[in-house]
């Protein structure tokens, strides 16, 4: 029997009522040691948020939902109130949405929790404000657990025999449920599907390696972990039956920004006739931009590349190029599995009829 | 001014006369330590081969060359003669030519030394016999290095404008002289092009980032580093004007195995229509096989994925495939450059033509 998903550490959690705190479990640290964080101020968040000891589009969605109830704990603390303790939880709201550039579900959270703000009036009780912020908050956790159910859902019934070559974490780490590309896998398995997972390591900071071999290992599905390099040499065994990837952020036309690789990937599954899947809910969807050349893709520090886990690989004077993320364009995705139902061919009338409804 | 090649310390070295040894550079404490190994067996050499401490193509021909003169040296120092020390010699010769399966330049120069001692008689003088084997192999080291000269100067004349993105290494350290791959590189930056190399790192082992770019720094060519995954999104930005790599062995129809992650670069530039270039010397083609579905692929040890730079990374009970080299079909191939000229688009007939002249 597959090892319930429970076992798998909570990647958020909140602690206590509305002057509790966050607890994020640090990602960095995985698979060596399992080690919540506590953030009891919006700094602590948004530096879990840029150091990715909490990832994944989800997730940073979810983070960034309770840090605004910090955000109304801190401006409670400093003794702020009317338009000083609005003003300071909307710039720590502003720190917090934009605390990494390219998934849209943080942008998305802190607007849901700023609304709750604007409809508290000029002059809120704070700690009755963080009372609603922290119910709202708590909504978004539990409902992305139900989107990844619905994903989950949708994809098992999608996907093809054969293996699953699937390339970053988009699990129990990155979401508030089962995962998005891995909830459909997941999924899958615990209807009786037997196949292997393939997860390519993704470099450089290796969360295919670090944490989706570990989630899969921990739920006793069989994986293999491979260089990212060797994922079109697979794709040439015949063996893999599709891949499957998250996404940070979907235009209107389908395009979609995910992890570094993931163009390439999909690149090499075209040539190769594999059925390329993207799994997402809708709040990863910015229906604001036409394509995904307006996506703004996070460039991230030169010692991510040059001193893999910490060990300096490279010779002083090498320059370095760390995209965070790449764009794969509608015309390489065969469907996008959300919440709200499958968008085969993804086009601007697909993605809307799909969204819309 | 570039720093002259001289300033790389030489990856092979002969040391002394029929007496002497055998000195590889230890690449795999490259960039961080400058250490040469000294090797007085034969059992010495293969270990460096199979670990790495020397690779590339063209220089591990190269060691096997002066392994076998280190294997008359045993049998002389063993006391064999005749039968019994050629056994011995040939015993040797064979563990050194499959020290590793994909490069065919090991076996092809393993067998240019067989020949010395199928020429010596049945009871050749052994110390004698050493010295027509080191003449030989100091010959295969001579001629690799004018083989490179002229490759380069054939794809220097070749490769358009633009920045270039090349894979693994293939220099100074992986052959006899300036390199292949990057033997053309250096020559069109000698002869006054100006360009930026893209060198992906190459996991698993990382040779782009520590030996590529530490070669170019050395050079005082420009250099910036990237994950493999981030090759394909580069080609995207258009700023790449060709990619050129190496090669571990070619069959007759142009179908070149080389570096795990050199196929999937194919197929990324073929979708960007930017050129892909193979520069290799004509040992390392392998006529004997019709395509490359034919070469043998080396796997390697799950530790190179699971523990990059001995640090673990991955969960236990992930499996690992971990294929050393990949095959790139023909028809992606732009050119290949030997020291005999240029197979453009090959075909078993162009391949035939350029080295048959």
């Amino acid at each position: 029997m597959p090892t319930p998903a429970t076992s798998i550490p909570a990647a958020i959690r909140w602690c206590g009522d509305t002057s509790g705190h966050l607890e994020l479990l640090d990602q960095t640290l995985l698979p060596g040691h399992t080690e919540h964080r506590k953030c009891s101020d919006v700094a602590a968040v948004v530096e879990a948020i840029k150091m990715l000891r909490v990832r994944g589009a989800p997730a940073i969605g979810i983070a960034g939902g309770y840090g605004l109830v910090i955000a109304a704990q801190e401006a409670h603390s400093q003794g702020l109130t009317g338009a000083d303790a609005l003003a300071h939880i909307r710039a720590r709201g502003s720190e917090l949405a934009t605390a990494r550039p390219t998934a849209v579900n943080l942008q998305w959270a802190v607007d849901r929790l700023l609304r709750q703000i604007e409809a508290a009036g000029a002059a809120p009780d704070l700690m009755n404000l963080a009372s609603h912020l922290l119910a709202e908050a708590r909504q978004i956790h539990e409902e992305d657990k139900e989107l990844c159910a619905a994903i989950g859902r949708h994809g098992a019934d999608l996907i093809p025999e054969g293996d699953i070559l699937t390339h970053c974490n988009t699990g129990s780490l990155a979401t508030g449920g089962d995962g998005t590309a891995l909830g459909v896998i997941v999924t899958a398995w615990e209807a009786g599907r037997r196949f292997r997972v393939f997860a390519d390591e993704t470099r450089p900071l290796l969360q295919g390696s670090r944490l989706t071999a570990w989630e899969l290992v921990q739920r006793q599905i069989p994986v293999t972990v491979l260089v990212d390099s060797a994922a079109a040499h697979l794709l040439k065994t015949g063996r893999i039956g599709c891949c499957i990837v998250g996404a940070d952020r979907i235009t209107a036309n389908g395009d979609t920004a995910n992890k570094i690789g993931t163009y390439g990937l999909a690149v090499a599954a075209k040539a190769h006739g594999v059925p390329f899947f993207v799994a997402a809910p809708s709040s990863t969807f910015d229906l604001s931009l036409a394509t995904g050349t307006e996506i703004p893709i996070e460039e991230r520090a030169a010692s991510e590349v040059l001193a893999p886990l910490g060990v300096k690989a490279a010779p002083a004077g090498a320059e370095v190029f760390n995209p965070a993320f790449d764009v794969t364009p509608a015309e390489l995705i065969t469907a996008i599995i959300t919440e709200r139902g499958i968008i085969q061919k993804p086009t601007p009338a697909t993605v809307a009829t799909v969204l819309g409804g």
